[in-house]
């Protein structure tokens, strides 16, 4: 098959359920891309965790896809076998190719719809603008963290993450679908939109970059010693206010953040649930805007117009 | 020891986080009981299963207390064996026997902070209307349904679950865990209150008696065909509006409730995630005010003041 082809996932955390559901039900016959000769395939990531609803088996799905991993000849971990499975099935050499990639996840964050982005790649940052300029959504660059490496989207030329909370795993809820359906849809529309040449980007992108994740404060034996301030857990994507205590024990006692240079500074992704085996109670942005450059738009129409 | 003991419990389901997270926290030295000769003990319903943040590894714990499961001699799942050890240890008859028990659990639903009372047990009923009068707390009678039995509190002669939400499984959340506080402390108060003879009841009690529970529409392969209804999600407590959609699918499909007898009734565990595994979507109740009885508060009294 010529011309590009395009990857729908879900399920890629087998207890995120609200996306696999849509999938279900769901056909791609009368999509925009169809008639533009664009294939569209929609897979589950990892459907032997969903099938227990649980995040991952063995080891995180979506942590998996380093060259360590993809290149080891002697892991048989559940999802070290199915990131290589998916790569030789769909990646950009395999047998059924595919260039562009997104990636759907659900968060018990209240952070609502957004997008998360590895790495300043030209292409992804051209696509991600269409979407944020047609449906208002953050984007949220995750870079540089060396304790968190492997994403599925990043072993495809194009793609990223779609996330949207809150909600609790292994929960059904509309809401969720129905906001997951409507980002899968402007998605598809916008690939169509600039094969067609009537795609409308915008004049600059608002980026939150990811400058570090913060664990929870822990008592001497390791234990968790305070939860998230009530009065912060809601405030994904505003700047901290450093009168305000990042955590609280039941006790009263507070904990501030100590670095006067990080006032401006976004939290993102408090109290995602999965993350707290990752030491990671919310990860702080640098709010970013930017001027889009010329040459995302080329690297994008030129990986659309490939043949 | 003579006089009565109380059994605090905490994560019988491995996942609901917050209470446990409490019970690690504080510590009972100074409870309002203790000068009044009442010990007080606080456990972890399911040690095993809070390791590894799952609601249960053989069977849920909290329907394992059936005389079937109780006597058999040939059951190893590891909660079963967990039930036999409470009731050995804590029950009425039990080592370190406790005559009330009041059991801390978390919902995805978002039904607020409530009571689960399992049959009209009186001193129940008696205490239970304490705490709805100082607390406002809804009370759901759960009676009737044969299929679900084998309560953990109905081991017990006196006492009821405790559930709070919405909150993720998984997920600290210092609003979960200070309600969960303030119900203890007004429970704990209002046990001193009765050896004190102090109580205060109300003249009527409000109850939510359970009637059935709805599983979710399913197309002809078994598969969850429709979600809850967007503007039902919330609606835990009031009364169904049958003109209103119970459930809904993506491509707009309603399904409506079609028994007009039915119209009074309210839902209840509206879209908890663990029980989509028990095929339930949500429970209706009938909205009933009952009169507080006398012999409720004696059985009541009975209790806490025997020996």
């Amino acid at each position: 098959m010529s011309g590009i082809q395009v990857l729908l996932v879900a399920g890629t955390h087998g207890n995120e359920i609200n996306p696999p559901w849509l999938f279900d039900h769901i056909n791609l016959e009368n999509n925009p891309l169809k008639e533009l000769g664009i294939n569209t395939i929609k897979i589950i990531g990892n459907p032997l965790a969903r099938r227990i609803n649980r995040r991952y088996i063995d080891r995180d799905l979506n942590r998996c896809f380093t060259s360590e991993f993809l290149n080891s000849s002697n892991s048989y971990e559940i999802e070290v076998l199915r990131a290589k499975e998916l790569i030789n099935q769909y990646g950009p050499n395999g047998k059924n190719r595919t260039q562009i990639i997104i990636d759907f996840h659900t968060t018990t964050a209240a952070m609502g719809s957004s997008l998360v982005l590895y790495g300043r790649r030209p292409a992804d940052m051209a696509l991600a603008s269409l979407l944020q300029f047609r449906l208002g959504l953050p984007i949220y660059l995750h870079e540089g963290d060396k304790s968190q490496t492997g994403f599925m989207v990043e072993s495809w030329p194009c793609g990223f993450v779609v996330e949207i909370g809150p909600v609790a795993q292994g929960l059904l809820d509309g809401n969720i679908i129905l906001k997951t359906y409507n980002i899968l849809e402007v998605f598809l529309e916008e690939i169509a939109n600039i094969k067609n040449d009537k795609a409308h980007f915008p004049d600059k992108l608002l980026v939150y970059r990811h400058v570090k994740s913060l664990d929870f404060p822990r008592s001497a034996n390791g234990q968790v010693s305070h939860f998230i301030n009530l009065e912060l857990q809601n405030k994904n994507w505003l700047p901290l206010d450093l009168r305000e205590p990042l955590f609280s024990s039941i006790d009263g006692n507070n904990v501030y953040f100590d670095d006067e240079n990080l006032s401006s500074f976004s939290p993102v992704f408090i109290n995602e649930a999965s993350y707290s085996e990752k030491n990671i109670s919310m990860s702080l942005t640098h709010r970013e805007s930017w001027n889009l450059e010329e040459v995302w738009k080329k690297s994008l129409f030129s990986l659309v117009n490939s043949s």
